[in-house]
């Protein structure tokens, strides 16, 4: 069986471009017993995928150069030698970015695509819904009546976010790159206030204008001048989760910026920086509750999706410049 | 009865000069019902003092122009016309710079100085070595076999914070300013290693030649260089006290630094800014342990005491550059 994939070919020295990747022709051999034959059908990119392709220590091993990037993907079986996932299945997994592939089922996890369209178990049943509802629930703890600021608002992690801190009664302002994904969070996903920080004057003066009691809880997915913005408007006790840094990600050596812990110091403030898997114990709790919230309309979700497998790199680069809203995707075919 | 007093005659813009401070004479009028007349024997200066000079919000109420100077002191009652606090007793309370004052007894606490000096209730069993305490105990939540460093090592809440972290089995690293309160941090306080920072080339490299297993909890009193320095060698799930940040309380602007947010998210550290009063519910508690630990000789604790009431803000100010080696008090008398 002939399969194409997307390998590293070279670390990205800041932003990533085309040249960092490289589509080979590879051969699968022979299915052993419990693996499958997997065919991708929606592959996920997500901005935690660039650490991965330095070569420093991080929360997940690095890539290797010539070897396949890997992320999560929904495949589904063409082929299997397990008595417990068949062809015609649909399966989740960290899987390569290939178009073809084969794969120990007891790596793999069978999902029901009658009810869910198969992208959410990619976003919001997936690492981004989970990681937003352990952030939020676990770190920022939402009271009713708090003041909620999300940065990133309108990625994957941050519409979810945002929509479990109204679901618990607070008042949620999100900030994010276009006029479109600030009207979008308060109309389809009953965002309070919004700011677009690309024309904002003054994040901080916004934040201060649109919130006058102060900031309860920030969930951040971004870091940078943003992120000082809203320290600089948090409250006493206010609670942060540190969930990303997409502004820093493409960083060759760290940024400068102004110091934010002496406002943190003077506030009491707490910060946890996570990643979803301090949680692993607890996914089912996490998906229990978005089901539950998504079936009662409560939780609003939407995705962009890119088709064709050959758009994977120029998808994951359009991360960095917000091309997205909500979940980005690539449908291959 | 006429005393003199110390006022702020101007705020400060960056390091405090004696030109921010005014002698006054004035004159105390009568004593009334369940208040006592004060004379001021050991009076304490303290770095959080500098954020009052300030108008800007902060934890504790800005000092006013031309009002007196508060802070903690220990004096000795001279008359009384209370039940409870008699003439010859001796307290602790805020009180103002002053070399006599009048104040209501239910400000005041009654302390016992045949066990212990006087000035151990301006430090190891006052607000350092309380603060101490619960930065330690509630948020560096130190357990055998860790690794701790301490910034402002040879300060007031360093010296005990770090012999805390040695009681409850940790390997403890310090920082500090110079050869001599290195040599006294290990050879009077116990600690493991310690860190010159005016001297060293790289505080970075130092600590993760000191710690090659990473460095789990971090009780910050300085902030700035040092502490990008012991963030860069954190370990997954570290956890940052952050108590002070006597390396900023100067600038007139926030200081750039290079953003340590990056770090604090890829290792899901925890960071808790605080300020002793948010456990004011539990000092008793603090002051049991810290009390038992000194008569059992396994804290040890030292005192800078400069003589003479009009020593004042050049004892404070002398705090800036590390002019003391533990508590710095003013003795009156």
């Amino acid at each position: 069986m002939n399969s194409s994939q997307f390998v590293l070919a070279s670390r990205p020295i800041g932003l990533p471009s085309s040249q960092n990747f490289r589509l080979e022709k590879i051969s699968l051999g022979d299915l052993k017993e419990n693996e499958v034959l997997l065919k991708s059908w929606y592959v996920s990119v997500d901005p935690y995928m660039r650490g991965r392709m330095n070569s420093v220590k991080s929360y997940a091993a690095s890539f290797e150069v010539d070897e396949p990037i890997k992320g999560a993907i929904v495949a589904k079986v063409i082929e299997s030698k397990s008595k417990s996932v068949l062809a015609g299945d649909i399966v989740v997994g960290m899987l390569p970015w290939a178009t073809y592939a084969i794969e120990k089922v007891e790596n793999l996890r069978k999902i029901d695509i009658q009810k869910v369209p198969p992208g959410y178990y990619l976003g919001v049943l997936g690492m981004p819904g989970i990681t937003a509802y352990f952030g939020m629930m676990e770190i920022c703890k939402p009271q009713k009546g708090d003041t909620v600021v999300i940065s990133g608002a309108a990625g994957a992690v941050g519409i979810v976010a945002g929509q479990i801190a109204k679901i618990h009664g607070c008042r949620v302002i999100g900030i994010a790159g276009s006029d479109e994904k600030c009207k979008l969070l308060k109309e389809q996903f009953g965002f309070d206030e919004t700011i677009n920080y690309k024309t904002s004057k003054s994040i901080r003066k916004e934040i201060a204008a649109l919130c006058p009691e102060s900031v309860d809880a920030y969930f951040d997915n971004v870091g940078g001048e943003i992120t000082e913005a809203v320290v600089a408007n948090l409250d006493f006790h206010a609670r942060i989760a540190l969930c990303g840094q997409i502004s820093q990600y493409n960083n060759s050596k760290p940024a400068l910026g102004y110091s934010i812990l002496p406002h943190l110091l003077t506030r009491s403030v707490m910060l946890q920086g996570f990643i979803v898997s301090n949680y692993s114990e607890r996914f089912g709790e996490a998906i229990t509750h978005l089901t539950k919230w998504l079936n009662d309309g409560k939780l609003k979700y939407t995705e962009t999706i890119i088709e064709g497998f050959d758009k994977l790199p120029e998808a994951f680069i359009g991360l960095f410049s917000g091309k997205n809203q909500g979940k980005m995707l690539i449908k291959t075919e």
